[in-house]
């Protein structure tokens, strides 16, 4: 079977531009051999489909069933013969029938298309790809519970447009990761629920299932449609796979590939948020987080850079745009499309082995993430009181009213600055400095003792709502996975 | 409040390149003046829930409801504004201060952040345009339904890859736009009904409402979670706007937008897979389909060109990548970011408007359809055979043998082209001139008498299971519209 | 002309979503206003041209060209009408002829296609926004320069994978992104003075005006080439719009639209890259830069945020998408396509008007640009000697022995966190407490005095050819836009 | 070297998905071993630059080179060890410094950073997959001269929003397609001349570099700056390479990268305008294409599909969101960034061998392209006259006048359609029935003899300027592809 020239290793890809999803399940589980695999297990289940509603003989079922193991095929050889008619079933089947007796290989394909094998046979690899990538979602969401959990009112600096705000606490922070990652798993649990076999032949309509019942004696139409040979047919056959059974043939109608395609790049922007927050917050000057085993670099083998981080976030960069095209390709003409159909099957495989990566790595990022949570303690100064600014005014506006606030906030914030004293210190050195009396003639140092001062300047006691939240976003139940699949 | 320079007609976008919506409701709904109301609306329900929880009398909720007038309001000069810090709403909480006393205007706003507003307002603006749109899909589906109920035994010949295959029905091909459409409705309704109002303060914590209810005197912290004045004002605030409580700020956990993005974006490829075919099936050369009005032409005013399909199919062109933004946008780094929310407000308004404008565009459509099925009928002929040759050959290669039964199809097709005579007559004289046996002695031509032969090259006669298909689709539920508001 | 139901204010953009552009050359010159008057302005240079080959009488010219002024029609009217044949050139041209006598009427829009309106007014529009384009862009290259030549020698941490790596200049930072806005300046440059007139005809043949031709008794065909009327009137169009003469009707040839998406997108590319850094070193806690004039805050009026780094980095995100639209239009079928065109329109508009809009955010944050070059130098030390240890072990390795040098150097880097010393002082210490000597019989402390430590461990001393890289880089000449016009 | 677990053959890609690819060169050139082999050539040629400026003994650079075979290394190995530190270039030095003696492997990568090596190498592989797909462009360039010069007058129908409009040749249709190669052509070979090498050390200084001159006793800094060490070695670099020298190091300045997507992406974009011709000129109904060879079908082996037409009509809607990708990479932060380079690995190899395939696939069925001229000439009169109603109705009117002239096309179409007969004869039978005189006494019928009718109803005597257009674009000079290597 294999041609003597179809050994031509500068052609093969062994993931080396790949790091993010080397070596992980989506990788293996995406692979040509694996595509090859699957396309045969389509191609033996559709002959036992065909057994089973007596359009052929058990044996031939058998005997294909049999035959139907990737390592005794060629997948170069059977890349290079697939220039020809545009796709690789073709010389595929011809392969597969040489390797049976001829009773056998006569019931190879017997009735379907090139796209009823290579459907199937990509919804079989996305089944099998989800599978570790809805575990490491669920395993990165149960340790983005726990974190979340410890750090309910671990504070920090909220950070907008780049800037401190207000603080926030790295609990909340954790949570909304999960929340992601949770939205993320339900998406791909759904699409993964529903991936379905394809069978239509040539044209969708099933007419050759037809007319072989028809040269091999059986009652053909008009028929109950319960007995429609089609339908009973389709329904077998996805059975076979393990796969949904679908309504109509769908070489057309693309909603299960724009579905993963949607599912996968929102799981890919879920974990590149998390990547994001991971990077800004590993910064040199900021290290409030870090990758437990960063990475090295080969001008600088001292440093440690978040790796894991940086291939996540090459991915979201990657995946939406893949999705687009399979989004674009659902405007395909005809029965079955001359281009939009081709067009689908390396961005499909990408986004799938990308965000499977991608999730693997998350998995592993959240694993082992430190947190340092002093220095996120030691940046809620950092402003000099900008970050409980907000509170100061809306507290003190209708003690002192609002334009004696704001002078006074401005002032201290000055003060705290340029003395490096806390900004509570500088409130009370410049109330002490004043003799002013508000309109009721009270003072406003007897309004605000210093363990006012301190309490409302204090960072840590203006949470807001965070651990609130927090708790409340961590009773949404982790999906359990096994219910799911 | 206007300015008087903000009057720069110039900068004006009315819907010139714009014809796929133009005079939609998607149009009038995603305008600018549509989204400073839904941004007023905004304003006006915050204050009412910060009534209803006990951070703002009354008296102003009722004054800021009544002034949060978009007509009062130039968008113009807010929109010259919104430059300084990013967005418009900096200007608007200005604006709409100053329209009120002072009492209602320092509340107006009060412990929100900007992008509150925005994000709420773009629910609101989703959830307006989703809803025509729905509609128009379901009207879609309803007429699609009739289509294919009245023509699913229309045989027509089943197009791959450009060239006649085998026959299907207009029926099943109406079944199957039927099905993207409704598929998409399903999604378009589970995101409209999830679409969540936004509160979070500045950095998510909902700290600044804590220090309302401090500088007022009420309780604040620690409390029972049920009481935490942050989390009774987020679900009085989605209460107030109609929109769903959300569990978590969501300014950097953009799963609503997301969502929209990818379920419009899966709209807008169904209804490319309706103008697609629409557009193959009106060329000169087919014309089994034509819009029932098609459009002129500025240079030839007698043409009628597929003007609603070339608009859907120009939509379904731009949304992917339109999606594919606010996927990306996901990747968003801190409590709010700094560029990547700033990317979605266009993106996000075009792909409802594109998408809105096709829906309608697409109900248009597929209400004034022309069905030529005379022409569908003819054209089933036109390859000498091919359309039924696949059957031929399986019927025939049991009774004669596959070389014998090979060689007798590819004769008769050959002559059925050059006499120009039909297939069948093609069949029955080769049989007539031939003298040869099968090995068990009967005369192929006593096996395939005239009747038989005219049965097998019927091309009517070979659609499988389309009709099967086309009635079991048709069990599949029309969304009911008003279920899902 | 103007419709009463025209006014639908709802449908208005006035960029309330658009502060990247809101007030904007770019903006003014992208509106539908501008686009209707370049519209008009075409029509007008076609009648013209016309007039010059003697198809047409000199005196309608002049009519047309006196009627073509766009406040003379209603945008809106036209929008809505422009529905029916699917753009908006056919209702312009019965709205200009009805504004005209009748002999002027009858020779408005002689000939030619809808698209050759559409596309000459695109390129007209690309023009105009082009040019203060090109004069931001220059702007912003000028300043950088500046920059470039003052900070030549700042040091400050090069930072890679978001971790301080070895140190750099700021003037060898604002050098590269001088170089990548010299590079969009050049690719916009050769784009502008490329853009073509578009005239074809219904099919591009030309041949209506040949019909003209004949109808006035002009001779016809056969000529020589250079007498061709078509040809000939071609180029009496393009001469009179001021654009490129082509070499064959471009109506799906789209070279043009193309080329504009490719420089566009890369001139956004260029631009986001100069805001991403700003971003980072904008942060709280790096601050080495700031926008002159940062944007306020809703909540936190106190705030400073990077507001024009904000928007350029928003339209980076956008404008890759939006020119993959237009590269993908590149695909059209046929004379002139179904969708491919029409999904260029928006696409390219807000390509034009995003980056038009980024340029001239862009030259106003550099201008602004506040460098702290203080913060810059503290932060050499920030990780006690990480930026110079691979200048260390170079050059101590040779000297010690690699294993001695790697030894000595990680324990200094140790000591120097501890005790919060300067690491060529912890380095002393420890060479000084050793007794060791080398193979040849030297002290290490010997070969190493102070005063060498010193200068090794000086992060300023180790900038390599940085200054020299700025120096060179700076000599590349900038553009001289006048040059390009 | 290698790993015992590195062999997963389920990991590897030979191209099973990629039929448009598979045995092209752009294929070989991109593999994962073509790779490994570039990065290795960057390796060696770093360190014979190295000692051409005195940095490394000659010695060293020899046995580096001679041990650069990729042969020699283990990708798959390579690939699995990437992942620690995210990129393949930290495992690839360990593996040859291991293969090398002491005093040469010590020179190994000295002084560079991973990302100089993965650049270079990727700049190496671009060009040399650009140089085949150059010669490609070429072929398919001179076959359309070809086509078009012999068809320069073969009439067709031209199409425009898929109907009929006005007669065009086949001869321009095939300029037009020429001319978008020969654009396609200008753009990848100047982006091919200019692709550089990359070399800047750890943060674009190339200051260890500067280390090593010092550690080895070479005077350093200050130098004039033709003797900087640093700009000495990065020429010395570009020269060993066969690539430009760079002014300043790209790491973050992505030109080389935006541009080569731009070029692919506008080249998929050329040859995606072909292959859209030919699918719909294949349409059965059509027919006036054909590709030389079709590809087969596994349902129906006698069908003859566009294969080749599909394959790179899938490529052309691939490529332009892959090249979206490099071109959002640009906004890359900091000296090195964090995802945005590794997210251009994948989609950058992918645009060029994506893009390599089609232009084979492209060269190849532009050479088998059959040509129905007999069908495009039948194909003129399918819509009785609607070809040539815009000559008729323009000649006519002065003639008849407009209204007569209108009513006398209209019956005349009508009458040619209903009976059959030549649009002529139908004209000149309703001229031959009415007596009706023209305001100036003329009978209509002594103006239109039947020779000037069957002159003016031609349909071949309408083309317009469509052989001038032609002629003048093939004058255009094919690019000599050697001037350009």
């Amino acid at each position: 079977m294999t041609s003597p020239n179809s050994d031509s290793p500068n052609s093969d890809d062994v993931g080396l531009l790949a790091p993010v999803s080397a070596g992980s399940e989506a990788e293996s589980a995406t692979g040509d051999r694996a595509f090859l695999q699957a396309m045969l297990d389509a191609e033996a289940a559709l002959v036992r489909a065909q057994a089973a509603v007596g359009l052929a003989p058990a044996s031939a079922a058998r005997a294909v069933t049999e035959a139907a193991r990737a390592e005794r095929f060629d997948p170069r050889s059977l890349a290079l013969r697939a220039r020809a008619g545009g796709n690789p079933v073709i010389p595929l089947v011809a392969d597969l029938a040489a390797a049976l007796p001829e009773a056998a290989a006569a019931r190879v394909h017997q009735g379907a298309t090139s796209q009823d094998i290579m459907d199937s046979a990509m919804m079989l690899i996305a089944s099998r790809t989800l599978a570790p990538l809805l575990d490491d979602l669920a395993a990165t969401a149960d340790t983005l519970a726990a974190l979340a959990a410890e750090h309910r009112a671990t504070p920090m600096p909220g950070r907008t447009l780049t800037q401190h705000a207000v603080p926030t606490t790295f609990g909340l922070k954790a949570a909304g990761w999960r929340a992601l990652v949770l939205d993320a798993h339900a998406r791909i649990a759904t699409v993964r629920a529903s991936l379905p076999a394809q069978l239509g032949g040539a044209a969708g309509t099933l007419a050759a299932f037809h007319a072989y019942a028809e040269a091999t004696g059986q009652p053909v139409q008009p028929q109950p449609q319960s007995e429609d040979i089609g339908l009973r047919l389709v329904a077998a056959y996805a059975a076979e796979l393990g796969l949904a059974e679908p309504q109509l043939p769908w070489h057309v109608l693309r909603t299960p590939v724009a579905d993963l395609g949607a599912a996968l790049a929102f799981t890919a922007g879920a974990l590149g948020k998390l990547a994001a927050d991971v990077l800004v917050l590993s910064r040199t000057e900021i290290a409030e987080l870090a990758e437990g085993t960063g990475g090295g670099s080969s001008a600088m083998p001292h440093k440690s850079n978040p790796v894991r981080a940086t291939l996540i976030a090459a991915a979201a960069r990657q995946v939406p745009a893949l999705a687009a095209i399979l989004l674009g390709s659902m405007a395909a003409e005809d029965e079955r499309p001359a281009g939009a159909w081709h067009a689908e099957w390396q961005p499909l495989r990408d986004t799938l082995r990308l965000t499977g990566g991608a999730a693997r790595d998350a998995a592993e990022l959240v694993a082992g993430l430190k947190v340092n949570s002093h220095l996120m303690w030691s940046h809620l100064t950092l402003t000099d009181g900008l970050l409980v600014s907000e509170r100061l005014s809306t507290v003190l506006a209708p003690l002192l009213g609002r334009d004696r606030a704001r002078t006074l906030l401005v002032g201290a914030s000055r003060r705290a600055a340029e003395l490096g004293i806390p900004l509570d210190e500088a409130l009370r050195e410049l109330l002490d400095e004043s003799d002013e009396l508000l309109p009721d003639g009270q003072s406003p140092k007897d309004l605000l003792p210093p363990a006012r001062l301190r309490e409302l300047t204090d960072p840590t006691a203006y949470l807001g709502s965070a651990v609130a939240l927090t708790d409340r976003a961590l009773r949404r139940t982790a999906v359990h996975k096994d219910d799911l699949r």
